[in-house]
């Protein structure tokens, strides 16, 4: 059920209550209640991200439920061999911590990126001005990744609060330097300086930053998903009026036909007109017919290019032109 | 009127006066004019959660007014077996604070858990790309839900803040340690290590904690559904558009049977056009009039299809792939 | 000019530079320049509630120019009795601090209860599936109610700041309990125990509270307003859409019968065919035009009932229904 | 380049350099960089708002570069005076700080007052629901102004983020009192009193609460604009659904026509059909072509009417009529 | 790999690892983690601003990797002069961090510059109101230049906070001081006036108003966007409405003439209607086809105004002319 780790792997099971009462903690301690906690306690640093819970001591990295999560491949290749690494001289949970953040920090910003690509390569498909209509499918994508990305926003906001809250409390970053207040030498040491906390909360600062540009950038996305369906309603909106357009000049058109061939009708009847005999005639009528639509069909069409633009040209003011402040004129008085 | 319970629940029925000379308290405690609340007075805490109105005393607990509100299966069933089980060490008021905020939790977790999938199904069905228009029962169960939706956020937001106020101030959570002010010899121990506020503040928080969570569920929910809306529009606009464009097409072919059949309502005047008698001209109109209807119609067509074209292609710069920082190049300077 | 009051009104006029020297207060005091405002000056509550201006002291109460804002009845019948009672022990100025709160906080919520039906039935009426448009005299009632409800807003928002600001300042809030600093022996019985500033922010943190409710609803109204527009903009863009195919549906009829018609005018014309003596090529003909038309007619729909399809119906893939965690779930672990 | 008050006016001009010896500033304090500025340097106050550039020691007030911004009548006619009427027994820097804000907050009040009568007609017009079309002169008029609404809106937050950063450090505010600082004898008296600080505080945060009802008037101005936009879509959708439905008809109308249209073509066809000769044909089967049409027309429009409802009535259950809770409802239990 | 700066420009080639050694800093210090960056260690200030990485020290300004990042003209022609002038007494690195960040507010205000004026052209030319549909490459324009302004945005919201976050921290204030820990002259000046913390405070926050006001500028635009985006759209359904209406006029006419043509049809079918001979005939009934058609026509017209029209013309009240506060009214009081 578990995991030991120094360096060399060893997996073995155990029960919790067990578990419990050889780190001297509470069950309560153990049941990972929140989907992202970090805390500390009897000088055991017990952390969530997700699916991975662990527990770190001063010695060792006790990776719980490991099974099952996808996570077998990480933890035996990468996480022994980060916890091994003595590049850096500081105490073996700042490198445990290290490890776990890096890990969730890695797994954000990777979901992130397969979201990514996804949603630009929608989005540029979908913008295109030359199509008529949105392809459905695409637009199903784009709502299946526009939701994953609303779930990331969230997680990397609860990850972030979580390591704000630590940030923001002196206390528990002093909590979380298990070394300090169990290595008698090292804790003089930082009575002298205050090396360890320090540390501490440069290492969480460094993953809380990662975090914030990981939201800077999912809003920013977010932010043009939105403006590009604006763009997107604006290009269907305009292919309707074009459309529209040419509708209405050729329901014109088909007026005009069926007011003058209404005029054959009346001849095509079988009336008496006293026309029948005279050949021009024939000719006369039928001009008259096709020039007669031909001309109102115009006259309509002319009537249609006033009628869409406004009764007068509103004198538009480019008053918005305000002059930006360049740096120059800014920076000229000095 | 009222219930009492240590273990072995009894119920009898009092005045509200009596108890709160009883109890020690002003009337004005007892009025619960707010929806949520939850404070320390004259070491009982008076708690009121929408229906549910209890007060905690170090030895008991009370719940007032509790018929007709569809909590007597909660109250008998399950209340008393919590605030019996002795599981864990803390004294009573943590156990009643806990059996409550955890009965308040379950109610909004149960409330979204019963308009959760009711939206997502509708939305589902609504965004479905086959469909022309948006049912519109459909739309109004929708509506409904995110209505409740909306009601819900504001309770579980109402929940959290009173959370928080108490979390704020150290002051009340000692406050809320009944039996740390009435037993001397907790308070004696207490004095040593600062354990009943500590563990008061976990309790609180662990229920702040859950509501944030259901918070963000409940603001993803709202974030899907307006989505969902974008997606919903652009689906019915490209429907318009496609069929707007296959009128238009008939549009023109009517146009051009009528521009060609007007050659023919012209010769079925009854006018002399001396054509009459020629049997092949019969066939020259009639295949004019087909022919010609028929090539017009192809040129309108191809004349739409360019025209829906923008003028000239804009060469749309892919200017936007700005490939996204992988964690390895962040990295990878180390 | 002013009321008088102890539990009887009197009331008389009084020059305002007068009644400064009385107060002993500056003449800036009391010009009351925010449309809000709560403060104390020299032993002296001065309030603003839009209309209501009064000035409070240890012994009375004086509503400054009441005529004409509707106060009258108010005043006389109810002001005067709330003054009087003594069902509760605090000093005169709790007892008309919590009366002009109360009648500002009644007001307000009298305000929204008057926008509230109003609003909900113009909204249930617009979202009525069954309407093809909106009916533009609710629209123009929605609107003008919709502009009360963010002036309601806002006059929610500045009541809750100046109460908060006076909250979040323990010194302002001793200010205000004047009778603490004028009757010597309350002065120190209070030094004793802190009661009366503390009955002073329960007082206030109540009606804050009763604000903030008020604020809620009104946000949860917005909140509705803005979820109907979508859905009455998805429904009138549905019957359109309805409209629409039923329109193309008929313009392809008329197409067809156009198409085959030619035929008919065709054979109308004055042209020998050499048909004409055949009685059979009658009935041909026109059972070709008729059956013609309801072929092509036939052929057109199905191709509109397979264009309206997507090419490949997406693998909708129920993504989404990512189960809510229960709490039983949750709690199952423990 | 400058002026010179106590009461009188003197102007004359002098370097930057020289003003910065005189008053013993550093030339950098001078250099005004930010729109919207009021900082204690060396026993004077800079301020800077927007156009106006002005130093107050506790003896004058210098106007800097106050040529040819539209600033000379207010200067010389309205400035002198405030600033020599002793009603108010301060000092001169308050005064002189008072005319300054308060000609800062007119200026701004009177850009609200210009935009905002404008604004409100135009959408007067616009939601007018007796329009088909918005005016698009008065649209362009409509962006001018929501684009000066928004200029506006950021120069009041600049300028109450200015006052709130002097109210929020009682150090600053200490500084702005000159006189205190000058004159021994104010001094001694306000280590006595906390006189003048307060004064200040008094006077600034006057100021910032006149710039936050005008903010609030903007934002509930933006709010009405955003609520005008969707009843204008609305509006538009509905006029335009009421246009479908009778294009609709029509085209029922013409279909119907077409269809028994061909009937007459038929029987028009120069071919033998037997029935030529008897009378009573021609009245039969023209009878028939407008009943036929008349009847399949009004068949068509049963069906539109139905086709439009949807397939059941949705039983719409008045679930959102919650009654408000009256506030006598509330206090009832009192 | 490295520039070294007092005055004199020398460039050369060092490992990371001997510069640490040199600087006595740790290699993490130099891994530049975050895009946007500014710290103290160890007497080094250490800076990065997007592509830009260096340290200051009191002595020197390395700046690090500057190849190939377009710098290279503002390194040699601006910075070395900048560095070099000695107008202000302050020590070396408050000129060196001045020009640094006087660069980078540069960059952004440069990015602004070239983002701004490009966008309102395209919003002036696509609000137009007499364009019947969007330029969808202008579209596409705007599409991409408000994606610039939001990754403008995000990086100026990230300089701000990265300079309040040492605004609000006193100690990193002190620490960035380098000259104050080195020169014991200084230090000991600085023990008696808090000089040079003092200056770093108003060189970082002018930068952060500069920013502020960047800020400012960018969310204007961003309003002025979306502000415009609902003009186009109202335009876009204004010339749609006037279209439709058109073509609802002209469908009426052609069902005019479609139903009294049938009229003419009727008598041109070759069935005896006894009609035949008389002369009189055809003109009544050609002209009572054409009238007719007018007549229905004007009278479909006149219904169609009609119908348009709300039933009854809502009286609509000009409430919301709700008069602006004045601001004499408001101070006519006093």
């Amino acid at each position: 059920m578990k995991f030991d780790k120094e360096g060399n792997v060893t997996s073995f099971e155990k029960k919790k209550t067990e578990l419990c009462q050889e780190l001297s903690l509470q069950a309560r301690d153990l049941r990972f209640q929140h989907s992202t906690s970090l805390t500390a306690r009897n000088n055991c640093i017990i952390i969530r991200m997700e699916a991975l819970r662990a527990v770190v001591t001063p010695q060792c990295l006790l990776v719980l439920d490991f099974r099952g999560l996808g996570l077998e491949r990480w933890l035996v290749l990468e996480l022994a061999q980060q916890l091994a690494s003595h590049t850096n001289s500081l105490p073996f949970e700042f490198r445990a911590l290290e490890a776990i953040l890096q890990h969730r920090v890695n797994a954000l910003q990777s979901r992130l990126n397969e979201v990514h690509p996804v949603i630009l390569d929608t989005l540029e498909s979908l913008v295109d001005p030359k199509l008529l209509s949105a392809d459905r499918t695409k637009l199903h994508i784009l709502l299946q990744n526009s939701k994953s990305l609303s779930e990331l926003e969230t997680d990397i906001r609860v990850f972030k609060d979580s390591m704000l809250k630590i940030l923001d409390e002196e206390e528990i970053m002093e909590e979380l330097c298990l070394t300090k207040w169990t290595d008698p030498r090292v804790f003089e040491e930082s009575s002298l300086g205050i090396d360890h906390a320090e540390e501490m909360e440069l290492l969480l600062e460094n993953y809380y930053m990662q975090a914030e540009e990981l939201g800077n950038d999912t809003r920013e996305l977010k932010g043009l998903i939105d403006d590009s369906e604006s763009v997107i309603f604006i290009n269907l909106d305009s292919h309707r009026n074009v459309m529209m357009r040419l509708n209405l000049q050729l329901t014109m058109g088909t007026f005009s036909l069926s007011l003058f061939g209404l005029m054959g009708v009346a001849f095509g009847m079988n009336l008496e007109s006293s026309f029948e005999e005279d050949p021009r005639v024939f000719w006369l009528v039928t001009g008259f017919m096709f020039l007669g639509s031909g001309l109102i069909w115009r006259r309509l069409l002319s009537f249609l290019g006033r009628h869409l633009e406004p009764s007068f040209p509103p004198p538009i003011p480019p008053v918005w032109k305000r002059n930006l402040k360049t740096p120059d004129a800014k920076t000229g008085l000095r």
